[in-house]
């Protein structure tokens, strides 16, 4: 079952390649530097983790892969432009992301500024592409969607909450709601967005793959505190430890090594549990769910 | 006229502080530090030309003005998002705006920087609201229309462009490439986002907004220019002679201070051009033509 999962999640890395190449601007097009730095940011590395619960909820939901390629791309874009300002000097400063050095290291911070600010722009721009749905008013709630999970109360947030935790002793709680906001709701987002691009919605799934996405959600930042624990940075493609050493509580910090990865076991089940009426139908999403949990053991 | 224009006027910039108002988060809600520079960044000041723009194509299409309030916060959120990323150091380093300290003086980079990024997504979460226009796919050509202003071939674009001309001689084409990017998309995309409000939309006056918008756009620019060269710092509200000081070029520092004028005049005619068949339908764009382009004359 994994061998197929490992050629699933291949293919549908290379399709995204494939349509975040041809989404974003060519870097031979005014501005250049921009488009270049765009282009550096968003290609050739990452898991696609949210790409691969879009495609993932679209199967579940029967909806056209092309389709579900589109809202991929959207989320990736936004992911993408959250890693290059997370990265900046006044944020998390880190030198390297995915191995390389970071955006605003490769090019410069005014650079790293606007390809943070245009990939956004981007990411509104193609899903609000006229046809993506068979109605409109569906693709209108998508982008309220993506919209709300970037924002204040979504992805920004969350930043901004990460930010104020720095040096601060959180409880388990604070935590958790630090991270629903700073990850959860763009991983959320993304499942849903999968399941919205089927020509019929079926509320039940759509209910099923929010409850999904929620735990898994948690489960990735739980597993990803884990692997900032004990990777090395070569491994990891970026800073190893940075969180422990900047003074970031994290979900190893507070609950120890060995609570974390039952947190994460028990996160992983919740995420099961409600697909598990949809038997084989499921097959990606649970597959998935597996994958992003046991990263690290 | 003109007094009927400025009570107008100020009756728009009342609707839009309302508006603006009720569509940022409250400043008790967590996370209560980026809210609260949210509204600083936003509320209490500007001239609101877009907002302005956006009402006064509204009613030449004869749209509904609650729903141009909604379309002209939308536009205003952008270009405060861009005015509190182009005010960070790693940008123009400016301290002032509006008179007061600007965002990141007033909070901290990290702030701003997130301030920026949720003021973009709320932007587009309020025009993506559902039943803002009596067609749902004409609602996503605005998104699209929106994003297309604000993103790397627009606005963001005209930042990067503006960003590597300092210190370069440009040619008056060249500097005119810049702004029509740098400000131009976006001042074209408010008033056109007001002519999409109307339920019913005649081609013949979006083209004619269009055209005046392309040229006030401009226009807006090179006045921008002249008042930079002119005024002080405290009538401006941002540091004055900023621009010439810093060596970016500018229309003044090109042609002189009498032929910036004379083109400013020539822009204001072509931006009117196109509305004289409208006669009196047409007289808040045409007022606001003139405010825009005699604000220094």
């Amino acid at each position: 079952m994994m061998t197929d999962f490992q050629d699933w999640s291949l293919l549908v890395q290379q399709r995204m390649e494939t349509a975040l190449d041809r989404t974003l601007p060519p870097a031979d097009i005014a501005p250049q530097r921009l488009h270049h730095a765009m282009r550096y940011a968003v290609l050739g590395g990452g898991k696609r983790v949210r790409a691969l619960l879009t495609h993932a909820a679209a199967e579940l939901c029967g909806a056209n892969p092309d389709k579900a390629d589109v809202a991929a791309v959207a989320v990736e874009l936004i992911h993408a432009y959250s890693l290059v300002h997370d990265d900046m000097p006044c944020m998390d400063d880190d030198d390297l992301r995915r191995g390389k050095p970071s955006c605003h290291m490769q090019y410069d911070d005014a650079t790293a500024l606007l390809v943070g600010d245009a990939l956004q722009s981007l990411a509104f721009q193609l899903l609000a592409q006229p046809g993506l749905c068979n109605e409109a008013t569906r693709q209108l709630e998508m982008l309220h969607l993506l919209a709300v999970a970037s924002g204040s109360r979504g992805m920004a947030g969350g930043q901004a909450i990460d930010l104020a935790s720095v040096g601060q002793s959180l409880t388990q709680e604070e935590l958790e709601y630090m991270h629903i906001h700073k990850t959860g709701t763009l991983i959320r987002a993304a499942a849903l967005l999968g399941a919205y691009c089927a020509d019929t919605i079926e509320t039940a799934r759509v209910h099923a793959i929010a409850q999904y996405a929620q735990s898994i959600g948690l489960a990735f930042q739980v597993v990803d505190d884990i692997l900032d624990e004990q990777a090395d940075t070569v491994t990891l493609g970026k800073t190893a430890g940075k969180d422990a050493q900047s003074n970031k509580p994290t979900y190893v910090t507070i609950l120890g090594l060995e609570r974390a990865k039952l947190l994460a076991r028990e996160l992983l089940e919740n995420a099961l549990s409600p697909l598990a009426i949809y038997g084989a139908e499921a097959q990606r999403l649970n597959q998935l769910a597996y994958f992003i949990t046991q990263r690290s053991f």
